[in-house]
C-alpha cells in the first residue's frame, strides 16, 4: 500500500485525516462525504479521489474486521409474496430495529441450492445471523447451518438431533381444528386442498387432516394437491368439484383458501351456505377476502418474535444450550365457515 | 497483528495455510470449514479455533476490501406487504440473479429516515448496489443518493437535476385512463379513493383524476383520502357512499381497491351492476379477488427489470450519463368494470 504517510493510523492504515489533508478539506467535509451525509459536488470529486489514491478503508469494512459485525441480520424465506411471510417479517424487523440492527430478506423460492447458498455465505460474515425458513429440510441444510460461524435460527421443524435454536408450531394439530370446527358446524363430507407431499408443511398438514376425519368416522378420499398458491389453489378446487360436492374445504394456506373461493363463486356456490371454507396461517388475505375466510393461526407474528430474540441472544452468548419454542395453533372463525363477520 | 508466521501471505495476512497449520488439518479441510461447507465436528472446532488465534480475515471481506465489491445488490421498498413491490422485486431478482448476484430487501415502510439511513449506510459499500423506490423525495434523499459511493437507482418520481438512473412512469396519466374507461360505459358519478397527498404517487394520481373528470365535464367533489392499504381503502369507501352514491370508483393502488369492494360488497351494492371499480398496479391481487378487479398497470415487472439493468450497467461503467427510462401505463379491464373475466 505504499509508504507510512503523515495522519496515518498508528498501524499505517490511512484514516480520514490522510483523506483530508491530501484533498485539501477539512477533516469535517472529509467525514461528511466518507460517512456518506454529502458536501459540494467538488468537495465530493476530491475527497473520492483523495479516498481511492491513498486506499482508505470505509469504517464499516475496517470495523467489521475488527469486530466481525455488521448491524446487519438476514431473514430467508421462501415466497416474499405470501403474506405469512410478510407478517413474520414485521414481527422479526420490530425485534430487530429495537437492537439497533437493520433487517434484510432473502426471497429463496424454496430452492434448496438457493437455501444453502446463502447459509454458506454466512462463512462470510455478511450479517451478524440469520433467521431461515426453509419448507424442506436437507442434509445440506443441517451441514451448511451448523458450518456457520454464525448463529443461525430455523422457524419451522428441524430434526431434534441438529443443535440450532428452533421456533417451530404444530400445523398437524392446526388441521385437526379446523376438521373439528367444521364437524360441529355438521358438515360431512369435508375436503382438503394441500400443498406438495414433499414439503414439510404439506406431510404436517396430510397427516393432521387425515387423523382428524379418521377420528370423525369419515374417509379421507376429498384430497387433492398442488403448490400453496392461489392459482394452484383454484385449480385443485375446480378439480374436486369435477368429481364430488363436498360441503366444506380445509386449505393448507391462506393462499390456497382464496383460491378455492373464487372457484366456489365462478361455479355459482355459495360460501359458507353450500361449502364452508377455512384457510390456514390467519394472513390478512383471509380478512380481505369477502366473505372473509376462517382461518388456523400458527401464531406467525408470534413465531417471528421469538426467533428474533432467540437470535439476539445467541449473538450475545455462543455458549448458550440450543433451544426449541413451541407456538401452538389456534382457529380464527370468520364467515366462511359461518362465524359472524 | 503478532510477528510474521509461515504460511502468512506476502503482506503478513494469515491464509488458510496458517490456520491449517495451526490447527493440525490439511488445508482442503481447513478450506472446506472456512467457507462453510462442513466437516466433522472435531475439524470445524479445531479450525475455527485456529482461524480465530491466528486473526484469519474471511475471504469476502479480505475480497471485498481488494475488490470492494460484495456481490450483493439492495432493493429498498415502502411496504413489501403490497404486491405491486413483490412483482417489482421478482423482476429485479431475475436479471441480479442472471448476473450471478443476490439480491436482499430492506423494507422501509416509507420513512425517510429509514430509508436515508439506508443510502447513507451505502458509504460502507454493504451491496455493489441499491434500487430505491422511495413513495417522498426529499432533500435528504437526494444528499444522501448523490453522495454514495456505489450507484443507486431510483423507481419513481425525481427531480430533473439530480444526476441519479431513474425509471419512472406515468401515474398520472394512467388515473385518466380509468376515468375515460368508466364514462366510455356510461358512469356520470365517478368517484376517487386516493392516498395521501404528501407522496409523489398521491399528488400524481389526484391531479390525473382532477384533469380527467374536468375533460369531461364533471365536477371532482367524490373524493377520498386515506393510506395506500386496504383497511384505509375500505374506511375511505364507507365514508364515501355515507355521503354519496357514486356509479364509479376509481382507486389509487389495488390495496385501496379490494378494501373499497369489501365495503361494497358489505353495504349491499353489485360490483360492476350498481358500482364499477378500477384499481391501480394491476397486482395478483386484483386477479385473486371476484369479481377480479380491472387495473392500471404501471409496468411493474418492467420498471423492476429495467432498474436492475441500469443499475448492472453503472456497476460495470461508471461513467456513464445519468440515464432516464419511461414506462407508460395502460388499462387491464376484468369484471368489476365490465370486462368478461
Amino acid at each position: 500500500m505504499g509508504r507510512k504517510r503523515l495522519h496515518d493510523a498508528a498501524d499505517g492504515r490511512p484514516t480520514v485525516h490522510t483523506v483530508a489533508a491530501r484533498a485539501g478539506v477539512s477533516i469535517a467535509s472529509a467525514s461528511r462525504v466518507l460517512n456518506g451525509v454529502g458536501g459540494s459536488a467538488e468537495t465530493v470529486r476530491r475527497v473520492r479521489e483523495a479516498a481511492a489514491a491513498v486506499g482508505y478503508v470505509p469504517n464499516a469494512i475496517a470495523r467489521s474486521l475488527q469486530s466481525q459485525r455488521t448491524g446487519l441480520i438476514a431473514f430467508a424465506v421462501e415466497d416474499i409474496g405470501n403474506p405469512v411471510y410478510v407478517a413474520m417479517m414485521r414481527a422479526i424487523e420490530a425485534v430487530v430495529a429495537e437492537s439497533g440492527r437493520q433487517l434484510l430478506v432473502h426471497a429463496t423460492s424454496g430452492q434448496v441450492a438457493s437455501e444453502t447458498a446463502l447459509l454458506r455465505r454466512l462463512a462470510h460474515r455478511y450479517v451478524d445471523g440469520m433467521i431461515i425458513s426453509p419448507i424442506r429440510v436437507t442434509d445440506s441444510h443441517v451441514e451448511a447451518m451448523t458450518a456457520s460461524p454464525v448463529p443461525v435460527v430455523v422457524i419451522g421443524q428441524l430434526p431434534d438431533a441438529v443443535p440450532v435454536d428452533n421456533v417451530r408450531t404444530d400445523s398437524r394439530t392446526g388441521a385437526g381444528l379446523a376438521v373439528d370446527h367444521l364437524v360441529a358446524g355438521g358438515r360431512t363430507r369435508v375436503a382438503f386442498l394441500n400443498g406438495p407431499l414433499d414439503t414439510v408443511p404439506g406431510v404436517a398438514r396430510d397427516a393432521g387432516f387425515r387423523a382428524a376425519v379418521a377420528r370423525h368416522g369419515m374417509s379421507a378420499d376429498l384430497i387433492e394437491v398442488g403448490d400453496f398458491q392461489y392459482a394452484a389453489g383454484r385449480a385443485a378446487a375446480e378439480r374436486l368439484l369435477a368429481r364430488s360436492r363436498p360441503d366444506a374445504i380445509v386449505c393448507a394456506n391462506d393462499l390456497i383458501a382464496v383460491g378455492a373461493l373464487h372457484a366456489l363463486l365462478v361455479s355459482g356456490l355459495r360460501v359458507p351456505e353450500d361449502v364452508a371454507l377455512v384457510g390456514m396461517d390467519d394472513t390478512e388475505l383471509a380478512q380481505m377476502s369477502y366473505p372473509q375466510i376462517s382461518s388456523v393461526s400458527l401464531g406467525s407474528e408470534i413465531r417471528g418474535r421469538l426467533a428474533a430474540q432467540l437470535l439476539l441472544d445467541r449473538i450475545a452468548d455462543a455458549g448458550l444450550p440450543p433451544r426449541r419454542e413451541q407456538v401452538p395453533p389456534s382457529l380464527v372463525i370468520r364467515a366462511s365457515s359461518g362465524g359472524g363477520a
